[in-house]
């Protein structure tokens, strides 16, 4: 059994990571902290856990987290990179849900998140816990920075266009119009998130600028292994969970005869939970819901020049507490989907 | 035109307020109130008010709201018994939303609102704003306490039960299973109405105790001319606006042959915004969505002694701002529907 | 393994069933008629069990259903006694989520139904399957009833006061307000349930009479050996699944001094899927969502002699396909939970 | 007051032309028709008009639409160009908001709509009801063909880039990344459209093509004065009102300097219902709720060539009926905003 910790559970991800992790059949959970919380069950803030986990949070120093075999902190931005350090001397593999080890250039993390970058040695020696791109790293890493929710569905949406020898797309111009629900923002009390703020409510945001730009388009300048151009525009859906990113690449009219839905079936052979659909397929949210899958299919409206790539994932599973558990397993040898079987809720 | 100033404009009875004012026939709105969000204009925090409300918020020392001939308060509880006197003292009515001048008894107000009644002499002198039961009085009041939302729907429910000369139901023993959306909670920054925990969840609350019981236990009781109990159990809807109370009362051996309907049509006979729905009706809380109207439906199922009565309103309207709206009419002498003759939202 | 069929599984308790079952360890899914879809693929119509259920509809006739060691109906009401003498005849169990062998008295069930039963020797011998009170019965059974999505919660929350020897609650005059999510409509197309109407509203329906009324009071009536009587109002809840029925029991004079709380603890000591809450609970129905779970509190407000219990179930689940799974474990001697320890999705 | 007629007045379109005809000052509702409803009070249908249309719907044959001033067709598809004629030569004016005049090539039409056109000469008379765009014509019109909803939003969205003499963005590669509430979708019984189906999930639909892709290509075009080339996908949104349209359109070299804001600025100026936001902006579907508002935002995302427009707008209303009655305005020299100023409902 792996011993498994947990920093910060009391937002959406942390308790994902709880649902998936109680039920894992090689983890043991030995540890979840919250200062705030010290001594109160986990179940007694969410009475979904009651009879299926026992523990309480525990401030952090009592935690015993170097005991751990591995210790995933779902907290704010800057919190891993103050502990890792420590955890990682004592043998303590560590997997961070928040951005401190997304993006590479410290620069860039600075001016997107607002503080300076504390562990510029362990920035360099993390991986990016994408399994689909980055699988043979993760085998072999002790410290992981898991994707953003959005990251996640724009890249596995555009890879197989951009992992090609030589450009299909005219790769300067490509447009992620993408949509989460509000359990994406995370569990703070805000107004703009309110149910009825929300409710009966679309709109975009941050059209300016998103967090989630430069790591996505650093993973993407890595899959093609050259530079590209990515305009993305979040917007807000009044629904729980769930994120559709709608993609738009235009076609080079030397790749005019590619067979696009071949390519994106080729690519995704094999893997588990990338589910490429059959052509003309829509696919929902709802099907991937509280499931690790995440679904893509593939469009050429009017037989055109326009790729339209629609995928959907569930933003706390495959965009964050799933993947982390993926990453896991991969780390530890696992069978790369324990616990991750979970069928998606639907209706 | 009546001058009509608003102290606290920032949350939902707020804005709510000014959409009903904005478009009132007799109305000049002249000021509204915000310390900490002096000189920003109500429409860059509404955008729905866009181009029809041109007011910015003013600190309170700055607003003149001496110079309005009526001031409403949609303040937290608290505010209105600490200016309603200096405003009283110059000619100004005062219409309070929050809880201030609803409760007679002090010491009830203090127990459940975790506050002493600094204004006693006013708490006498204020009525208590539902019209249909307090038309007349209402008509010479200086200051008044509105209804909340909960207790606008139960009193308006029991009353045709309670107003005869002699018991028809068991008076000590009534039953109000209320449901109300969640902009009922205000427009606070808080965990339990994010979106993703309120929504496509169900859940009662406050089961112990809720502090419109005391309101309207006094209110029905005002009705009854006699002491009354009931149990009042509040639950949470995932829908932005509307009230729904389910109302049970033991009809007495004594009344069984009463005709319930016939009785509660005749009382609110030519009452404007209550609809006594035909027999067999099931109001839905859409059908009086923004709008000041509220329906009432009376069933006796099986032919049993058990009386059930369903009532919908809008917690908004009927409950709070157009209720205000309504006593502003009556205590001005304008037609008591002026401003409020919005037709409900559907679908 | 035991080799499951499904007769009708286009509809929600179908859907669910197949979630259940695809991932219950002791189960080969090996038959799902629907002569409308012969030949769909299940995965086609609810894209959630790609990759999951390779099953695909068949026509009736070539099901060869009597080849299973049991048959799950999930069918419209009728369909079940029609087909249920022929396959126990062949040695295959019956459980059927329909109406069908929930009412035992045949009169009563074309009164409600609109339909004689055409079945009457086995409507006699049929369970009624609610484990946790008929958990012997079940064992031993061939042909399963399953109860109703709203009986299941009322029953479950009455039981404990009823299963005493003697009378605690006034038991004439029990109420259920009881509200539910959409999904217990059914997948049906119909306006009143469509998104548009039944969204951002609340209503009861139903209450002049309701079909769950006489198969809750014949249940309750067995859990008591005594009559009772029982008012029953159900209220659609704008969101997908879950229900949450609010009881109210009037407390005998000689039963004021019960420990109710005890009473409900010790009631349900060692069951596995009802949870007795602490006092002063509010369960939530997003709390067992996707799960067999059945949640319970219970409330005496302000000490005075009103019961109120507090029941939230997900009526697909432990209301309907996962309280199938629970009998069908009984009844083959599985651990009860197999295939059932889903953990709530929250949020 | 003018004498208006309905045809089909039980969809969306028409319970919504209700709400705004009955309070529209110039307006006498004298006809409304239904076949299927002949007799029923049009308020026991939607009781949110209870008190407020006395109106019966009645069988088209006795409804004398030809005593009216003007008739909308409120009807599916067909109807309208086989009433059309008839009513014309009376002398009645006609508005149809479906889309049997908004088409001008009849192959089109027949194409996207799978029947043929049966009235080609009224198809060349009719005005394509797009005030901001057609108010002369429309001033002068006997027969208007309404918008679709999302139509109005890309095509008011696109109109100030491409009303001007030259090109200023690409002009062949137009894309509208539209979503809608599921009001869109009519009040017809389907399954994808109910509450279980489409709430809490998210989907595009009609990638490969869809109706109003022609319609919106002929008025751009009309607009441009030259071929455009637009890709269209609409997606599906968990609420009841609204469609949010993000456009995005490239720049093209010669037109970089170019003050967007201020070229939409200019180009809305004096317009009533249509409000370009400041810049930064990200408009709310619910900033228009039940209005006849829609809302422009222009964004150029890190200053790039990208341009990326968000347009908000009520489907029914400025999607629908309220543009009808904006027709009707100024049809028959009114105000043009007459029975139009509802202020948005927010929240």
């Amino acid at each position: 059994m792996i011993k498994v910790g947990i920093v910060g559970g009391t937002g959406y991800t942390g308790v994902e990571l709880l649902r998936l992790l109680a039920a894992h059949p090689e983890v043991e959970l030995t540890a979840i902290t919250s200062r705030k919380e010290d001594g109160m069950p986990v179940a007694d803030m969410f009475p979904s856990l009651r009879g299926r986990v026992s523990l309480a949070f525990s401030a952090p120093d009592k935690a015993k987290l170097d005991e751990c075999d591995v210790v995933f902190f779902a907290t704010p931005h800057g919190v891993a990179m103050s502990q890792a350090r420590e955890l990682l001397a004592k043998g303590v593999k560590v997997i961070d849900l928040a951005a401190d080890f997304r993006i590479k250039d410290a620069g860039t993390f600075e001016k997107w998140y607002g503080m300076p970058h504390s562990c510029l040695d362990l920035l360099e020696e993390a991986v990016y816990g994408l399994p689909e791109v980055n699988r043979e790293a993760i085998r072999k890493a002790r410290l992981i920075g898991l994707p953003g929710c959005y990251p996640t569905s724009m890249q596995l949406g555009f890879a197989p266009l951009l992992a090609q020898g030589r450009p299909l797309v005219n790769e300067a111009n490509l447009i992620a119009d993408c949509k989460s629900g509000v359990s994406g923002a995370g569990r703070k009390a805000e107004v703009h998130t309110l149910l009825a703020e929300a409710s009966d409510n679309f709109k975009a945001y941050g059209v300016k600028g998103h967090r989630h730009l430069p790591e996505t388009t650093q993973g993407l300048e890595a899959i093609a292994g050259r530079k590209i151009g990515l305009t993305f525009v979040p917007h807000l859906v009044p629904m729980i969970r769930g994120i559709h990113s709608t993609l738009y690449a235009q076609i080079l009219p030397e790749a005019r005869e590619t067979d696009f839905q071949a390519l994106y079936e080729r690519h995704y052979e094999g893997e588990r939970f990338v589910d490429v659909m059959p052509p003309g397929s829509h696919p929902e949210t709802r099907s991937v819901r509280a499931s690790n899958q995440l679904r893509i299919a593939v469009h050429r409206p009017g037989g055109g020049d326009l790729l339209v790539i629609l995928v959907v994932e569930d933003n706390l599973v495959k965009g964050a507490a799933g993947q982390g558990v993926q990453c896991m397993n991969i780390m530890f040898g696992l069978d790369e989907s324990a616990g991750l079987m979970q069928i998606p809720v639907l209706p």
